[in-house]
Parts: C-alpha cells; structure tokens; sequence
C-alpha cells in the first residue's frame, strides 16, 4: 500500500495568507492558520518559506492559490494583480524550496475545491462561475481542470452578449458578460434603469442621481419591495441566465457552481429550472459553493498532489 | 516494442458510407472506399457488419463517425438525425462485431483529426468551429476531446449573442450564435438588411423580395462589389468575430480550426488578427481545416483506437 500524500495548500489573498495541510480527497487535516500578506515582494517570499519550513517535515508538495494568470509550468503569475506588491511577478515560486512548489490561479483552485470536496463532489463536468465586482470561472471535467492553451481559459467574464457595441466595459471593450451580470453589472442596470424605466419616478431612490446608485441600493430595494429594483433586479438576472445558458450549452456542465459575493442574490433553483427549459443539452443542478475561503488551499492543494 | 494497432474508421454520413484503416497518428494506411448509405435500419446494421468482417483480420477496433448525440458509453447515437432512417437510434453499434466499436458525434470527430493529422497538429487546445447551415464545435485539449458531462458539449450554435430576444432562431430560441452567423445567419443578415439598409435601393438585387434572398446571393454579391451584398457580409463577418472572440477567452485555444460549407467565404488572417487585437487570452492561429471529407473516418478511428 502506498502511503497516502499529503500537500501544504496555501492561499496568498491581497489581506492575508491563509494555509493548512491537504489531502488528495481535498480533506484540510490541520488546523488553518493565518498570517497578514506582507507589503513587499522580498517579505511574502519569507513569509512563504517560513511557512513551508513549518510544515516541511508533514508534506510532500506545496500548492498556492493565487490572484493572476499563471504560466504553463505553474511556477510564476504573469498577469497583474492590484491587490498583491509591484514586483509580485517576478517571484519564481518554485525556489521556495527543494520540495515541489505549484501555484495555479484561484478560480482554478475554487473550481478543483468544489469538485473534490464541496457543492460538486461526485459530478462530471463542474462548471463554476465566482460573481463579484467581475465575473470568473472555472471548468473540471473528468477529474480534470480546464486549462486551455496557456492556462488562461474560463476567461467568461469577457464573453459578449451583446453584438451591437451596447455598453462599454470597465476593460475598455463592449459588452462583456460581467459588465451587465456582475455586482458592477447591477450597478450599470440601474443606471441604464433610471434613465429609462418610468418606476424610477416612484422608486425610493427617486432624488438619487442615476450615476450614484450602487449595487446595494438595489438589492436593498428588492428587501423593500421598490418597483424600480425590482425591475432593475430582475433585468440583471436574465443578463446572469443569458451567460449561463450559452455556458451550459457549450460545456454540458451536470453542476454549475455559483460563489463571489454577489451569488447570495440569486435564487438558485429558480434559475437551474430556467436554465434546463432553455438549453439544448442535459439538465444540469444549480448549487452554490460550499469550500467557501478555504477553496483556494483545498484547490491548491488538491492540484500540487495531482503533480507528483 | 509493443504492435502498432489499427482502427477502421468508418464515416456514417446521409448519403454515403466511407471507410478506410487508420492508426493511431491520424494516417490512412488503406485505400479509403466508400458505398451508399442504406434506407432502413437493418440494412445499414448488415453493411456496417459487412465492412467491419472485411477488414477483421488488419484492425483491432472500429470506429464510426456519425451525426447525432452519443451516449456516455460511446454505443448509441441519442438525438435525431433527420439524414438517417427513423430507429437509427435503436442500433446499438457495439454488438455489430466481437471487437470494440466506438461510436463518436462527427464534430467531435473532426476536431479529433485535425488536431491529430489536420490544421491543428502540433497544437496544445484546438477550438473547431464548422460553419454550414448551422455552427457546430468541438475542443481537444492536451490530446483529449472535451466531452462534458454528458457528451453533449461545445453546443456552440446556440451561444446567445443578444440579450433582448432580438431574433428568432430556427430552433425555437432567441438569438442563438448560428441564427447570426451560419449560411442561414447570413440569410438573416440579407433579409434584415433589405429591410433596413438604404445600399438595397441601388442593389442588384433590389428588385427581389427581401424573404426570397439567398445566402449564396450575398456572396455573388459580394464578388460583384454590390454596396448592399458587402454591407450585409460585413455584418455577418462582425457576428462570426463576435462568436469567435467570446469562445477564444472562454477556451484559451492556441488554434481555431474552421470548416464547413461557409469557410471559404471568411478570411481566416483578416480574422485571426481582429480576435488577437480583442481577445483578453493569449493569441490564437485561425486555420482553414484539411482533413475535409476524411475527418470523420480519421477522428473516429483516433478516438477508438484511444480506448483499448
């Protein structure tokens, strides 16, 4: 019998960095620890290495979670990533140690977390759709992560659902799904809202100029029952079934995955029936995610067992 | 040294049957023959029998490229194919002989061969698009078919492109991909454009009713320099890149393998340089496939001799 493996999971968020030992089912088998993430590119390096030395004698490998594209060999983030120290990108995170060290890019880590261990443990094909201030994504089919050509796919915030240049994206292109599904979406709607929609006249937020209204307004408003909002509300998520439909169209999910801070807004059996009265492949469940802020280590994790 | 092993590949389509030995690297290593497909089920079943006894002797697996969905065990073909006799679905392949036989969607087929032996050799995730009456798809990434969860994936036709139930699509829905940009797409555009445009009045084909439009005016049109006809292609070709881009960040593919009967219309540089400019992943080659009316005989022998 083969020893079982055990990885070092650790996930670098903007605040803190947050870490605990992983099994290859996904189980965190210590206790989780956290460290606040430090200012500078030489001090998160350290901070990285005491951590692993820490664990060193426990683990067989260390997978990090982390903001970014990452490149093939999973060594290095290439892309920009606001929240973490200039610099960040010329970390090569496989000399943090003699052990092997594998970063992937979190969405991709959420994605392995919820099909190992969460909301999606026992289906095929996962896809999972994380919807905050943009929208991201996450493909696992057969065990396996979708990474594309060079580890950049699930890109689905880009996708355009309009093909008419209708509205202009915070990216600078038109149209983009995440600029009429996300929380930034919902804030759009309801700018477009109250320049068009006569409830506006009626609504709580009646003396609020259109360009201050934010996305809480609306789904406060939603609480109170405000027409407005509700219209507002309900035009955003027919922009949310639209990309999920051609999403699960093109990848025959049998579970999407919902997480982000703005997937607490969406009835989610509500929109599993829309979505299988419309596509054209098979039913799929709607589910929200359950690995919640220790995705990004089980992900992580899961994925550095997985290279050895 | 392991025996190199051979598949019949055989190509199921409305009109004809085509066949030929391949191995494992996408070459035909027989001559390909072909014969008329049979008009009912039975005599479909004895002449797939007939080749497949044949050809016993050089192959170790048969694989068949057909219309239609498959099953999960690669055995039946589900959904309806309007080409082959009614009960074509009741055929369960895998009891037409005492070898493995595997049964594949020809789209899938066709990817399969291009990234094998085609267009798209040597690359890592190859995207196919195959554009004729309506658009199919299919995906292989690092040698292997995306299948989804249900074998149903890359459903890439109906891929939503409005949000606002702009246009009815053939199949019941709104604003699917291919009511946009497929050959019938195109016909869309023309009788949308015959309706809206001012270039009409001065066509050459002003004096035709707008519903009578063919796709194939537009492209004599085109090559005529008529103001209207390039108006309207330029449309349809905005629509294609539309669909194009939003797949390319959602797959990550180095390579877009295009085919069908309306490929020949697009300039695939003119293209690959407009999805590079807008696409937020990495660039991608666009490519016209080769394989041709060998893909399916290729693409299934492939896939088969993948599963012994």
């Amino acid at each position: 019998m083969t020893k079982e493996k055990y990885a070092l999971g650790i996930d670098i968020g903007g605040t803190k960095i947050c870490y605990g030992i992983v099994d290859a089912s996904g189980n965190i088998i210590s206790d989780v620890k956290k460290t606040p993430t430090p200012k500078t590119v030489q001090e998160i390096k350290d901070t990285l290495k005491n951590i692993i030395d820490e664990n060193y004698d426990k683990i067989d490998v260390v997978g990090l979670s982390s903001a970014g594209a990452v490149n093939l060999e999973n060594t290095r983030v290439l892309s920009s990533t606001p929240n973490l120290p200039a610099g960040y990108n010329s970390i090569d995170f496989s000399t943090l140690s003699d052990k092997k060290v594998y970063v992937e890019n979190d969405a991709n880590c959420a994605v392995m977390a919820e099909y190992k261990n969460g909301a999606a443990k026992g289906f095929r094909t996962v896809l999972m759709i994380t919807i905050g201030t943009g929208i991201g994504g996450g493909v696992v089919s057969e065990g396996k992560l979708f990474r594309g050509s060079r580890g950049n796919a699930l890109e689905v915030g880009s996708m355009k659902i309009f093909a008419d240049k209708r509205q202009k994206c915070t990216c600078g292109r038109y149209d983009c799904w995440e600029s009429y599904a996300s929380g930034t979406g919902l804030r759009n709607c309801a700018i477009y809202g109250a320049k068009n929609y006569d409830e506006f006249k009626t609504s709580i937020f009646k003396d609020k100029s259109p360009d201050d209204l934010t996305t809480y307004d609306i789904t406060d408003g939603v609480e109170k029952n405000d027409a407005f909002c509700k219209r507002v509300f309900n035009q955003w998520i027919y922009y949310m079934f639209v990309g999920l439909v051609s999403l699960t169209d093109i990848f025959n999910p049998d579970c999407i995955v919902i997480s982000g801070g703005m997937c607490r807004f969406i009835d989610v059996e509500q929109m599993e029936k829309d979505i299988n009265k419309e596509t054209v492949v098979t039913d799929v469940k709607v589910k929200i995610a359950q690995t919640e802020n220790r995705a990004g280590m089980i992900g992580a994790g899961v994925l550095a067992l997985e290279q050895i």
